[in-house]
């Protein structure tokens, strides 16, 4: 149970439509439920502002699909999954409502709820390599509720390409620069933007990039003012990250 | 000039208590002005929602004076020095109006802004030897207009100190996490937050501690989502981060 | 032959069960045995007062299985062997009574002894991608006579998770706190726990963890007291450590 | 207030010679007091079985003497205060019973406790250089109520040195050993011993010995079962470990 | 004697300015004299086609000047000598003829040669920090034959700064961009150049900055073409290289 | 278009026999092309002096072959295709005329340019394995319009290999000197050529090469000047900074 | 041709037994002859005291055996190959007299050498799995002519291993010390010695051993002295330095 | 006592000019006498061939001279102390013969011994800035009975000045070959010479030179064979290992 759907629980109660007694029992829910292999937490919701995520990375086909059904059993509207491979996919959506983004390894089961922010999400890649990682942002920024601009292949190389969308980055609400290689995407549209940017190091390139070493180093130099980095390839961290900020002062 | 300045000075426009020329006189500076040593960047307060910040490190006091005067003389109201040795603010002091914190190492030059976000930027931090790097974020943020909650010496090996302060880590806007050694505050401010959270390694501790890598490493795989990183002792960078996400949709 | 069953042997000594002759001869043996492609190490039980352990993993299962053997048959009663693989387990298990544990990769050839330590080890550990490791150490205390508390999936990020199990922390003998990312399950343990902790960083997570090395660094960081480390991944050795603190004065 | 002390007064209340209010009264002090720049932990000592320690290293000396009064005025009758400089402890001996140690740059304000573990903690030593790491885990060990062996200058390049001492590592409750360089001693000594040994890195050394990386790593990796390892030059870290583990069922 | 010198010779031979001998005298001396403490290597400047520079680092005041005199003697027209300290310097200007910058640590003794090279070298900084390393670049540049533009503070979050000066970048023969922190000047300058960029990360910067290793990553990692990078802070390395390419052909 | 076919175009205008608008309209493309996934930059060619390179490493051969295609129908007559798998080049040499180089793992999609530069390019390796790196060093010379001259395995245990080619060396315009293990090529190479080297330390080796980075680490560290680096195995970016100085002052 | 066959041949001319022309004819090979992808170093034996050796490791089965062919047809009498797949020696032994050794995956083609040197070379390693290591070192140093003693798995954590074979490590030549995980083999063998110890790190171990640096480190910061290192993995280097000073003065 | 005094002693014993009790007695002296803060390990120059060395780095003058008063006592004619100060020298001569070489910081007590090896060992550096370091190994060679020919600046940046002592080099019954930076000379030495190289890397250098790291990997990864590495800085070990091997068979 995610906040607005608290809020609308505890509006019900206020309107007279849910007595106290369900409403308690629908809240009154063990902070987390333990089946075995993991511990749901579903006052995370509450407490954090997002529906839980599986990270699916460690964990087998089927411990995936366990998981999210008991979650969308439970009551949870959204279930974001993330590191999941297209066979884990396969496996997961012949059993739950599943939206799957292959180049992003991730999906959404149940429904993909409708934005409610308070602006866009833009994000921007150095360069065709680094889709991967912005796939798995824009799959999570949706699941969270905002809307999203892609702008991919901007890379600090070929300025023109970036400055052509300078509209977009003067207007977001928060920006999310991905870059592998030499990582300078975030200075740069950190020097243009008037938002907060997360900046994502990602593992492309070889040699001295160090899988995604040099582009972190790199960003967390920004001599950019407005810019934090997540970890290496962390998509998913960044676009909660923005999503965070496009929704304060929402609900 | 920085956003609020230029909206007033349109609005004056607007009013009939400016005029067109004189408006434009002061919008058409160049974008930057050359003092010899440095390019002054007056356009960059519009570009990007706040004022210049000298960051005195490298600089004479001579040359920090110099900077400051030449940008509070620009129509500038409010001059964020960093970096600033006591020795510096002595003599920067003595040719301009100067609020100097010697914790922080910082000052304001010109007039400290009324908090004009959200809500509250909560800073915590681990111990007390973190002290410095979250003064530097505590000046900067109410230097961009900012109020400022302190929870100092809140370290996860004592959490009860932390616990006690639940609520103002709930109804924060940003919070920004500043600890050395493990860095472990991060994760659990994390857990706990419903807002963006800034982690601020510093260079606190010593052995395998190499300077706050361990913490910035501890600090980027932060298990908790809704973490973002800053350089290590940047204390400045993530007060700079939070203060845009406290004063998203204001203005 | 173990230190019990040196004592064991002096005792029938004692009450005329077994002529000094005898005894001796028991005794006797070369501190090892080369068996060419190993030295077995037979005093060593009696030296370090466990049982010889066979590290598995850059052995065939033919050499692990005349090793195990070979421990068996010179009297040993229990032997450990880590590090194995399922295939290799199958063989060994065609050959000498095994009671292998395949998320531990681990085994125990011979009899499992029974619990005789001072108390409970209780082994936690952040995520769900721990249990491997958790499970050799697990495995490994159980060979080593000792009754284990099992917490998993207790990470920072979810206090209450934690702090719904401060019982078995606040009266373990030992705690083994195992997590990768950035390894903060070991400081908040620390600071909770009355006894000994023995942090395993593991080689979970993406990115900056860098196989490990950022949860070790911020356990070899912790700001807990009482807080030492052993290699990443190796649950058996902090399991060794667990025991023999588990075992002090007994015997 | 430690364990001992709270165990004292419990008793007191039990044969009468303490009424109950002014046990409560003793009790009752919040957990943590909060003296402006520092958050000091009263119940610490209760739930970790010893007293608050000082770490000097970031504080002023009217700072640190300040703390040490404070926990000397609520009840505290031991405190051990680390980093020291003989400057600090030359200005809080003017103020407060003190017995500094000066290659430790350590030193216990208030009484030293007599010897309560089950038996020695013998300190073991590479070289000379490493003296100063091993003073002040001595220092920490007694003011915890241990009895200390001191074995200094047995690194491995002359065994018989080390196994000269065969009798004191055999019959120790637990050992410490502390090497820079190449680190080997924790190895030798987890070969010979039959229980815990405590590894202390040292930042003795030059060129490739990085600051003590070498000699962590080293000794991370140790082919010996039973060995832990703390961050560089812990000489304190290693002592806390090392008394838990020698008052173990004990009180 | 460097290329010019005995291109000039010969011409004069070939003149009948000078005998076959006299020539023969000027063109035998070994081709290092050795002065006890090192070794001059006359012929260098006849094979590298420049003249020998004295590096200054770690040879006392009284070196520099014997060995500066020694080739001034031997006929060497310009001795550019680099890493010398500001006392060095007015030990050696009270003994030879001596230009010295004291931002740049680095100064001509002899002549300063005229420029010969095909076009200008352009030196781009990020920022004012990075100005010694840039000067260093500049006297190293005129002491071997070429015209200067400097760009100082053109960093790459102020993108507009750079803009300001394409033309000078689109027609330099070669260009130096220097630049610590994230260092991604390299980047964007290597974008819009049609001429070789040799990069030099600067030391500028703190924390993760780690002393210039995230500029040397960002800068080997360029996304640009054409981009070739030398060690931290060697403005003279990056002058040497450019001054080769601008005089490619020349002479 | 590269900037010979801009200069042809003009040159045709000039002498009448291309309209004015027939060369606005070849010259109006916007400056970068969308087709999807990839934003094709055709004015860098014009920008930086040579054609647009593709990248193969993370596309899809339909990918490769699709850019190419458009690359080549927008009247590029060469382009260079590098990391294309033998699989990939045999897709695409099915659809487009492509010489492909094996070792290389690159290929010239179009026509091979007429060298057009000043001297030649010489490639040194220090073995047999560093020949891949070479090679595609070569064919980018090549593509590029320059001829090129190859000197394998003349490491430098055995110093008469290498000075059995002085004469090449002494006559090259610019020289790529390409070693892995200890890298020290480039410094022997840089104390005997009278040209800029361009160092590519390789990923060939075992241990403590540690995939390159002990090379790379060894020619930024080289005591002779002329040196410059490129990063790891980027033969590429090698010879596309070597043919930039091959073309200085051509055209 | 090494230096005994030249020395062979030498007086083969003193008494008269050939002809000046014929030893001339057989001394005047190029130094070293280009077979296309490799240049053959035939001078090297003379030079440098040892037949050429063919590193097998980057090259085709085809390559080695051409190679190695070219070799034994010019008069070397053995020729040593390293890192050679089975699958390779299966191919090279069915065209040249090969003895393959596949634990050392290496192999003589040719006469295996008498030994000629000092003494013996003693190979000691810490476990079972230094061996192909090891194996490696002892077919080099019998290519080489030295006789070999092998002590395998005789690490410090069991000691008595060790001491149970001080006569054959006092009366060496010299000691090869193999060790992964902590290397302290090499520091107490080089306490027991009284020859030179090459010391082998190996990348056995896990986690913090990072495939051999933690070794590397260890023996590189041996507190014994007489002890040098060669790189990780490196028995080869390690035998070829071993007999290098069994042969002193022999010959 | 070394192993020359004691084969003295007892071919005193066999001529009868010495009584067995005599000797016995001059024998029987403790394996190491302790005197507070060092063990003196008298036996070790009977073990391993060479007197006691003194490690002056962490010691005090007065420790200093007391060690090498109480070795000179006890019949040892030679001391070296090494890593000692001017002042700590100054204060040692006034108490002790002691011929102290200030470029080295190190010195001799007692007597220099005479040459007695088999030959000469070449000290070789790559620049001036190694002089300190070759130093230590000069002083160090002949404390143990070498004779030392040195060859300094003769780095690889400049061949001639290497390739003029060719026959300094193909003589040597070993080489130390010292350099910071890139520490090629190693690579170049050994493809020359016919002997063992010990490389000895320098932190002589700046920036990415790392205090010596980038030389230690390079010389690791020497492609010639018969180089072995000692530690940074540590012309002690390796001239301590050039005179094990020139002294081997003598005596």
């Amino acid at each position: 149970m995610n906040k607005n759907e608290t809020k609308e629980l505890l509006e019900r109660v206020a309107r007279g439509e849910t007595s106290v007694e369900a409403a308690l029992l629908a809240l009154k829910d063990a902070p987390f439920r333990d089946i075995g292999f993991a511990k749901i937490d579903g006052h995370r919701a509450l407490r954090c502002g997002a529906a839980e995520i599986v990270y699916g990375a460690s964990k087998t086909k089927e411990q995936i699909a366990e998981i999210a059904a008991e979650m969308l059993g439970s009551g949870q509207k959204t279930v974001l999954i993330t590191r999941m491979s297209p066979d884990a996919a396969e496996f997961v959506s012949s059993r739950l409502p599943l939206d799957y983004n292959e180049a992003a390894r991730a999906g959404i089961a149940g429904e993909r709820p409708a934005p409610d922010g308070r602006g866009k999400i833009v994000i921007a890649t150095g360069g065709t390599s680094d889709i991967p990682v912005a796939e798995e942002a824009a799959v999570t920024a949706q699941a969270l509720g905002n809307e999203v601009t892609r702008l991919y292949d901007v890379g600090v190389s070929g300025l023109h390409r970036l400055l052509a969308h300078t509209d977009e980055i003067m207007t977001a609400s928060a920006i999310i620069a991905i870059a592998g290689m030499e990582g300078a995407l975030a200075s740069v549209v950190g020097g243009l933007a008037d938002c907060p940017v997360i900046a994502v190091p990602t593992s492309v390139g070889y040699g001295a990039s160090f899988g995604g070493v040099s582009a972190l180093l790199s960003m967390l130099n920004s001599c950019a003012s407005g810019v934090s980095v997540v970890n290496i390839d962390n998509g998913f961290g960044a676009a909660y990250c923005a999503s965070m900020i496009n929704h304060i002062g929402v609900i």
